[in-house]
């Protein structure tokens, strides 16, 4: 039979990340690809802890039934206090809708705003799954440009007024895939810009607990006085991904269509998952594991940062990010890493094209996103050194 | 600021399983509203004792890592053999895919093939959920007549000519809300007739293996020759709802599109779930709670229909399922459910009014679902001894 599929399937592909994820199950290949978080940081000890206390609880049961689709009472509550860890002071309950990890979040806010053809604004570049899930709803995803402070104001007034966007999407602490952070001063503007002319904005927050080096900057949520703030925050990388938890705070109108939306989709977050987060966050253990994580990441990030100078050609740019789990660099036009990727596979080490984080691809095929988060110092070291060498030699050719 | 939501939204209210469910905090209240799983039947040791193993293996930091969108390999594996009990003898991995619950299956199916406007043809009355999630993809929902042996094959060609569906929805196996079963002639015809004029079919079967009398019926999608229909069930019914787990069976070419939607919704299914439904199934856990579960639930219906018998007004007409969850009533015209629920709130007993499953509602006012799966032998006979006072009461007033 020949399938006539929904039209949203034209420009949906499996993403860049996910597919390449498929492809590593040779132990071999050292992967910058992914953004996975360190093994050595995943919380073994205290799951196994909790899903004991909580499997051997008399009210287990519970768990093992049906739950509310918003999520469990305790830990929306639990997520209140959490939430404040971002500035947003203000938020009850009924700000608060559990996820199965930030990408529902995404997913659902979406679902509530856009008809096909609708306008969606993002930074050039922007975290590449949001251009599926904008795909998989026929959005049409226009670039704002960045600068050092985080967007381009003027260059996002013009666009707002050109193409009057429904919302905008933004990654503004260590931003994926480039690492970088907007300041205070930015944020409050791109608040005070979208409800000036009614545009919703998804702030997608996953990295900001993630911080080795620099100051602390409050969400945009925090400073959102219109109500068009969706805030939507992830335990993958600071807890566990696997785990797939996370929170999304808005307005209870908006929470409340999201809360519907997810009836639809998963019925609820699953119990035990929820269970997890929740005691994980009571039980105080995320702010001495952050502790060491971040001590981690920073080292990583460290050792990346020195092989890049140590052993990448010297034409190649790149971030230097404070905190999150990516480096972002860019080759001289004419590498195209794209056509390269196989090579590097050869040599058994992987990266991202920078080209799938471009809502307009054309002529990004120099981009490439580097993750060091996953790898260990000896692997970042011979990894970094490989692709390297596997550079030079295209540049030499250039 | 006044927010301009899709026009998905326009349609889109709360499930009244979902909303109700919410009401019942309070344990006075008997509920023969939801779909829940009688407590007795969660299986809190099992599931005590595989989350123990799980978490002590040295590998268990897999777990709380990211996982592959389509599922654990293993888990897929082991669905291969379990789909087998649903005559589907030749899946391979390739044919499967693993989802956060049956409701994702049929959200990824729609997701996959239908555009705004399609025509999606359901039985008349279908499961809630469906109207719903139809809803979220702004189908049309058009009904098909029933009979004792399935669908009225008659009217359902009928429908497709006339509205040239894309998808076909039904629930052939101790129907939710009727509890009825459609023959396996009947099963055939709709596999061949929908073949016939390329119409998509969603085989959803979460209650087939709660048969409590009658024989076994093969699945449709055993005798699906064309690639045409999906195969959706569900671990909530026989396992656990809280863990949100199920599979979906299609040609591989279906599977792979389901997959590419599902990276977008929830990235995988949380992997500690994936694992307890692994290890439930490879434990031979099934099959031994099955035989005490069906028992239970033969019990309770039979409790049921024993207290509709002695209690509820004579003109009360309902079904009498061999398995499943679920009594479908209907009182004289005259009496209209949905009104009178708040009274019987107040009498501490709570239904679900036929209405919310039909695709074309008008005229159902005085139809009931009633589940028999969640209260005890005792909150059986006392709740529909309430419901019985009350409805003979408006009976008389008629």
């Amino acid at each position: 039979m020949n399938y006539n599929y929904a039209s949203r399937m034209a420009n949906l592909n499996g993403t860049a990340t996910r597919e390449i994820f498929k492809l590593l199950g040779n132990p071999e290949i050292i992967s910058f690809a992914g953004g996975n978080p360190a093994i050595e940081c995943l919380p073994t000890e205290r799951v196994k802890e909790i899903t004991a206390d909580v499997t051997s609880s008399p009210s287990f049961a519970r768990v093992l039934q049906y739950g509310l689709t918003a999520g469990f009472p305790e830990l929306r509550n639990q997520l209140v206090e959490y939430v404040k860890s971002a500035g947003i002071s203000d938020a009850t309950v009924d700000n608060i809708l559990v996820i199965s990890g930030g990408q529902q979040g995404i997913d659902l806010a979406l679902k509530t705003f856009i008809n096909p053809g609708d306008v969606v604004l993002v930074e050039n570049p922007t975290y590449l799954a949001f251009l599926q899930i904008a795909n998989s709803y026929e959005a049409v995803c226009k670039g704002v440009n960045a600068n050092d402070d985080g967007l381009d104001l003027e260059d996002l007034e013009a666009k707002i007024k050109k193409h009057n966007p429904k919302i905008l999407y933004c990654v503004p602490t260590f931003s994926n895939p480039t690492g970088k952070t907007y300041t205070a001063e930015n944020r409050k503007a791109i608040a005070e810009l979208t409800a000036k002319y009614g545009v919703m904005v998804i702030e997608d927050d996953p990295y900001s607990k993630l911080r080795f080096k620099g100051e602390y900057v409050p969400s945009m949520k925090s400073m959102d006085t219109a109500g068009n703030v969706i805030f939507v925050s992830s335990f993958s990388k600071i807890v566990s991904p696997g785990n797939r938890t996370g929170v999304a705070c808005a307005t209870p109108e908006i929470i409340r269509k999201m809360e519907i939306c997810k009836q639809g989709t998963d019925l609820h977050t699953p119990n035990l998952s929820q269970m997890i987060t929740y005691e994980y966050l009571k039980r105080g253990y995320l702010e001495p594991d952050l502790e060491k994580a971040v001590k981690i990441y920073g080292d990583k990030k460290a050792c990346m940062s020195n092989a890049i100078k140590n052993y990448m050609p010297e034409e190649f740019e790149c971030t230097d990010p404070d905190g999150g789990l990516f480096i972002w660099g860019k080759f001289p036009k004419g590498i195209d890493v794209i056509k390269i990727f196989p090579e590097a596979i050869e040599k058994k080490v992987a990266y991202i094209q920078g080209s799938v984080f471009f809502a307009e691809p054309e002529g990004t095929e120099n981009y490439i996103r580097l993750n060091y988060s996953y790898a260990n110092a000896e692997q970042i070291e011979t990894g970094i050194k490989r692709l390297g060498d596997l550079f030079k030699e295209k540049l030499a050719k250039l």
